[in-house]
């Protein structure tokens, strides 16, 4: 039993960025190091480390799920009780197995690991924070992780973010990186993170693992309302198969080193150029993670107006992108509006027929509860040959809005998910 | 643009019932026709009449949808407002087209139609029900069911339930029908239904279409109720696909021709005894649904025990049954119980990870929060290969149980739904 760790391994997604891993810019207090653990897969990394200077400001948020792996229920207790910043921090995470569904055994290893961690780095436990991702219920190999991490202290160095995000990669079919820089008080302050995931992607607070870091200088408590918030915009307004993660994971280092004078007002100008700079980088990962959905071919933005509220909104941009029918159509360059109608109606929100309005792209498909007027058909299937598609439902009923993003259902995700036994 | 009408027909699911259509019993009162009125299909019949006695008792359940089609619309409305029973009823349905959204227009449609049945069989029009499937978005050509009705007048005959069951198909690959008989005060009484559906399932009132016709005396109130709660067991508790139809519609119509004394008492003898034999031919119809759910080669169901409450347990199940990573492990024979595990923690149910159970049929797989010690992975592998399958979870927590079942999603689904443009 397996879940992405022992998969075929499918070609790079037609979807992946053009200009393959960006350069991400060196974080002045963060090192990153990455080895082969062989804990599941062969001939390739599966652990990173990230050692992260003295004083920083970390905030993190992770899956809603009820089974919820051991790590993450880890990070939740340490986040919560985090004292002093004086110590420095170290993350840690392998791919190849989850840690979830592990029983008493799991928490004992992510013991073990942090223990073995913070006396290698001489840093407190509860500074240790550790995520797993792969298979789900089978034993994590505790000695494979602690045995390298000799070779991972080792290695540490500024520039090896890229070796980071490969190491934690599952069924990804590209390592997922984006990085800016913004101004503060004319301070230049930079931003790189990462993230992994590809399958089980229907995030309930954060996706499957994504770690971004800066040199801003930024209050704990600011920079964890920042993440919630923009977790709910980025991250939590994607989906993949509807199938929300038990690792779901998002940290935010901060290590303070710009320079800058230190935010600690959320509402200061400083707070609000820092956030559309970090929010711009959460944003390109979360569709990165959907430019590599298992199997997808398409990328698909969902933009819904004019609903009776925001929570609205959700319902039914969630009811399209989650439409097998809907993904099936798209996946078949069908300009199926039918079955948006459906997902509409499905959905659960407040909907009326006669007031409704649906466009593919700039192409008004249907309005006042029927085609419209001047749709033609080849315009839609032309329009959905197109490898990224914006579909916008204004239910005609209010303000609320939102918008989520998700990719086709094709006959590569059966294959990825069904036609390999473990 | 259109969906189950113009779809390459698949071979017959392996799922179906293994001794074809059933011998249906007669019910006095009813009469059925059905003909080729050219809707979309070619060389098939695609619209079907029962003529239905004075005196009978009809009841209905309707999905509920916010972009349900014209005729629910219609159905609705006139069985809300239904008064004597002295004159005879109709239903016709016509298949191909499901004149949903539709506008103003479907709503004249089925006002026509309607109007034509009754100038031709002498009935109020309020006395006629009609229901179509098929395409949504696309005008339905009322004058070929109109041009169709002498035709079916001239057919009608007690015997024509088969030939009804085959004209209301579209992907389905086998007509779905389905009998019982009870003794109602030593009085024998006969129940005959049929279904159809098999993509676009996920219930939230009734299924696609269902019509099930008795002989047997009984107040329409106490009719109305007894479908309303066996629905929510029956068609209401199967899913295929998690897409919920604009079109859903169960009717039952009692004739009252029996002769057996009028049950008026929903909690009499006579009313539970007749309860449980329709409960039987609706949950035989709803799972034939499942059977010819589209692509499936799998009928699973979920059995969910010890949750905190009913809803809770309901919750869990549909998480299971509409999880596309738990399905296509189904299809690739994968004993894969971290999905389960996975689908339980997102469904939103209270959940304990150490408290719940897990079990393939009679083999226990996980319990206390990891895999059972007894388990072997090859018991599981073999218990998955059988074409029904029972997935059991027990959250060990309450009283709260529910039953859901579904099929797996295969290349298939993806075949039917996405490689042919329409």
């Amino acid at each position: 039993m397996s879940d992405s760790a022992t998969k075929a391994k499918p070609a790079v997604s037609p979807l992946a960025p053009p200009g393959g891993f960006p350069d991400l810019p060196v974080i002045d207090g963060v090192r990153f190091a990455a080895v082969a653990a062989g804990i599941k897969y062969r001939n390739r990394d599966d652990v990173m480390l990230a050692e992260i200077a003295p004083g920083a400001s970390l905030a993190g948020v992770f899956t809603r799920s009820a089974t919820r792996s051991a790590p993450v229920l880890d990070c939740e207790a340490k986040l919560a009780a985090l004292g002093s910043q004086e110590a420095g921090f170290a993350i840690l995470v392998n791919s190849g197995n989850s840690n979830a569904f592990t029983g008493a055994a799991g928490a004992e290893t992510v013991r073990a690991v942090c223990a073995q961690v913070a006396r290698a780095m001489d840093l407190p436990e509860a500074h240790v924070f550790t995520a797993s991702t792969g298979v789900i219920g089978e034993p994590l190999p505790a000695e494979k992780i602690t045995g390298a991490i000799a070779a991972l202290k080792a290695g540490l160095s500024p520039a090896g973010g890229a070796a980071a995000a490969r190491a934690i990669m599952t069924t990804d079919t590209f390592a997922k990186g984006a990085a800016a820089t913004v101004r503060i008080g004319g301070t230049p302050v930079s931003i790189a993170g990462f993230a992994k995931g590809s399958g089980m992607i229907a995030p309930d607070m954060a996706t499957m693992l994504a770690y971004v870091f800066t040199d801003a200088a930024i209050d704990r408590s600011v920079l964890q309302d920042m993440l919630r918030a923009q977790t709910v915009r980025t991250f939590n307004a994607i989906t993949v198969d509807s199938d929300t993660s038990t690792s779901d994971t998002v940290m935010v280092v901060a290590t303070g080193k710009a320079g800058h004078g230190r935010i600690t007002d959320a509402d200061s100008v400083e707070a609000r150029e820092f956030a559309a700079a970090l929010e711009a980088v959460m944003k390109d990962l979360a569709l990165q993670i959907v430019r590599d959905g298992e199997g997808a071919t398409k990328l698909v933005e969902v933009r819904v107006t004019g609903a009776a509220s925001d929570a609205d909104a959700d319902r039914v941009a969630r009811a399209i992108a989650n439409s097998p029918l809907v993904k099936t159509a798209i996946a078949g360059e069908d300009p199926n509006w039918g079955r948006i109608v459906m997902a509409v109606g499905k959905s659960g929100a407040k909907a009326d027929r006669d007031r409704l309005s649906i466009r593919f792209g700039d192409i008004l498909v249907a309005e006042d509860g029927w085609v419209a007027p001047g749709y033609r058909e080849e315009a839609g299937a032309a329009y959905m040959t197109s490898d990224t598609l914006l579909i916008s439902v204004d239910l005609g009923l209010g303000d609320g809005s939102a918008t989520i993003w998700t990719c086709d259902l094709t006959h590569g995700y059966i294959t990825i998910n069904a036609d390999y036994r473990s």
